[in-house]
């Protein structure tokens, strides 16, 4: 009952596939759980996982292809016919896991799909879901829900419910519309229990509702329901007729999706991978911004280049580029993480721009008064001979963590006043903008140093 | 309906506060909901939460003080005594959060607030719960929950569900136990609604159960409810008996705070701050890994000191000591990451460290000739007059790449396999070691070829 993959039991439904014995490979697959089948499936070649698919029955079949990454998914329904995916995967399905597989499907493969698919409703369903943006309540909402009208007793209701519950994996909640559809309120099924059965649904539902709109965004969703702490929310359209609901456990996904996605950007990693993936996906993901990081490097060298009769005056000076640029790398790093989080998170946030610039200048201060007096008593001890060098590695270091805070606090502030997504200035591209602007602050404080004394 | 929390709405609390206008103040809050309250809290002063706590009812009040941050809270519970905090809030609580909030006091006012519990039972419960590792399945489930015996018909179970109910929150299955409190299964509401009432429990639970153990990471306990889109997962000990029940609301904001502390982790932030922090809060989460950053560009500029006169000789390698340090460092993180990823995000992986190892070698010998190969055309035109120097930095950036990137995957692993949170190993830890590393391989390579050509 609690599986656990292991590399025997994976080893061992190789043999079995290989040897096509269908038999066996059945016996070992079932009963296990559809996360626990896809699981087990990307540890296999598109072939074997394919043989496994045509033995499955079709609820499973499809509870597992959802359950599957979907660059796998993708692989894997490019070999397979229409008319299986629409009679096999598509017919088993809820609207908003059915709608997410035709839209990944090609503009074609997508028009002969839904024409196969035998329930007009379905169809006319996925249709209307894939209308909305991927990324709204619109594009992740599921169609299926109950609903009962207002005017209702509990005894009708309780009918209602068993007739569109078949449709339906879970109920949570019922949701109560008027005659026009406009959405009122909500009944616990709890409630529904315990209630006479021939009271009436108006006096006992909930009006106090969260609800989303069809075009909020993902993010507003899973924000809305972590912070109310709900188990589903209705979607409703902009005069307030029920459309569909979302549940928690697609909220789940997307909260996990993206914390790693920032937590990728803040990496240098580009696009959705994982450990397990193959070495040129990997090698493909790590490229683009390590290459941002050498074009920052070759600025930084002509940087140095220019300066160069600084460096020759000063020899000593090129020992410290290293902490400089570091220094300047993880003061930005930390200070646009913090307001990407923050960002990130929806809390809402009724401090002003000029307020948070106003604070990230006094941590900056505060911090590059710290790490300035540390390196100027390092250095005067270490580099007695060259005053010169202790000044202008401190005084640097200074101006270097204030400005690289406030970049690190404004850009990902900018970016989000632009819309485009702040988690983009982390990372690498801020540590690249950071060290170049760290080495240009160092050596001109160095000049001035040197013309000083 | 929809609240949104704006700054007018909190000048005009704060100034009703201060007029101590406690109609109006109630008037603004009343039919908020507890999260609004909370979050508005959280704009306002220690004395003027106070005074707001003061107007709500038991049950509201219970509801914010869970809602609002674990260092906010605990602030507020030490201005309350004791006997307050146990009949305003405990005595209104749910197991679990009743635990979380005394877990929370110290240890003397603990004991005082226990005492003050008017329902024996509960206290019961919330000495029980408080002996559990605070982040284990046992440290966050809550005893409340509707079980019924297997042999049971609907009808009694319907009524034993009524009679137990008035307890829990929400109802999402009922759990069926035998004579022993053994758990045997899950019943849902829907099919407890749709069966005839004569009917044995016996014959309509499924048998099919995830669950988990008490002692269980709330890591594995999160993992297992994602996977399996659970929305209650029912907690055993041992031998199977039924303890309690985890919800999925806990388990969303132990995803939240998991991909938050990796996330800072990697960022280089030490403890859980918000953008919205305090000044000096902000400021102390961010010194600890800037020191550590510090002493490793002392350690870099002693490492350059001792390779000086490789330096002397050639003086054009310092342009590209930005260059070599950047990259070693952003190929540390990047590997560490897809690491500490894969390891928090509990994916089942079969894979051996050995293979992960040599895979890491492939993906680091690719992108170490990319980049290798880029820089050696740069400099063949850049740094025409000097061939060793040309050689020196691509060698040496190949070199470092391969370093960096297998440092970077091994050493979360060995964490990880020393049972330390892997993540310490992401970020300004990985930086910082991997930029002294790539400075000492560069000098010694520069040297090499210094005396080669």
């Amino acid at each position: 009952m609690q599986f656990e993959l292991t590399r025997e039991f994976v080893e061992k439904l190789k043999d079995l596939i290989s040897l096509e014995n269908a038999e066996e490979v059945k016996g070992l697959i079932d009963g296990l759980h559809p996360a626990d089948i896809a699981e087990t499936m990307e540890e296999l070649s598109l072939e074997e996982a394919k043989y496994i698919y045509l033995l499955l029955d079709g609820e499973t079949a499809s509870d597992v292809l959802i359950e599957i990454p979907e660059h796998d998914r993708k692989k894997f329904l490019k070999i397979l016919p229409p008319e299986f995916i629409a009679r096999q995967f598509i017919e088993y399905m809820e609207s908003d896991d059915a709608a997410d597989i035709v839209g990944e499907l090609d503009e074609e493969v997508q028009q002969e799909v839904l024409k196969e698919i035998g329930d007009i409703e379905q169809a006319g369903d996925i249709v209307d879901l894939l209308e909305y943006d991927e990324e709204s309540a619109g594009g992740i909402m599921a169609k299926e829900l109950v609903s009962v009208n207002e005017n209702l007793t509990v005894q009708a209701c309780l009918k209602q419910i068993s007739e569109q519950s078949e449709e339906v994996d879970e109920i949570y909640y019922v949701y109560v519309v008027d005659d026009a559809d406009i959405l009122k309120g909500i009944l616990s099924l709890k409630k529904l229990i315990l209630a006479k059965t021939n009271m009436k649904i108006s006096n006992l539902y909930n009006d106090d509702i969260k609800s989303v709109t069809t075009e909020a965004p993902q993010e507003e969703v899973a924000n809305k329901m972590e912070k109310y702490d709900l188990v589903a929310i209705p979607v409703v359209d902009s005069i307030g007729r029920l459309k569909g609901r979302i549940t928690i456990d697609d909220v789940v996904d997307i909260i996990r999706e993206e914390a790693e996605k920032d937590y990728q950007m803040v990496s240098g990693i580009t696009g959705d991978v994982e450990s397990s993936d193959k070495v040129w996906q990997l090698t493909r993901a790590r490229i683009p911004w390590l290459f941002i990081g050498l074009l920052g490097g070759i600025l930084g060298a002509l940087v140095i280049g220019n300066h160069n009769e600084t460096l020759t005056q000063l020899p000593k000076m090129a020992f410290f580029i290293p902490l400089i640029a570091a220094m300047a790398g993880n003061v930005g790093v930390q200070s646009s993480s913090i307001v990407v989080q923050s960002i990130a998170s929806g809390a809402k946030d009724i401090e002003s721009i000029s307020h948070k610039l106003l604070k990230e200048f006094a941590i900056a201060l505060i911090t590059a008064f710290v790490f300035a007096v540390l390196i100027y008593i390092f250095n005067y001890f270490y580099s007695r001979d060259s005053m010169q060098l202790t000044w202008a590695v401190a005084v640097s270091l200074f101006i270097v963590i204030v400005f690289a805070s406030l970049f690190g606090t404004l850009i990902p502030l900018l970016l989000n006043k632009l819309k485009i997504d702040p988690a983009l200035a982390t990372g690498p591209f801020i540590t690249t903008m950071n060290d170049i602007l760290g080495l240009f602050i160092y050596l001109v404080v160095g000049n001035i140093f040197l013309n000083l004394f």
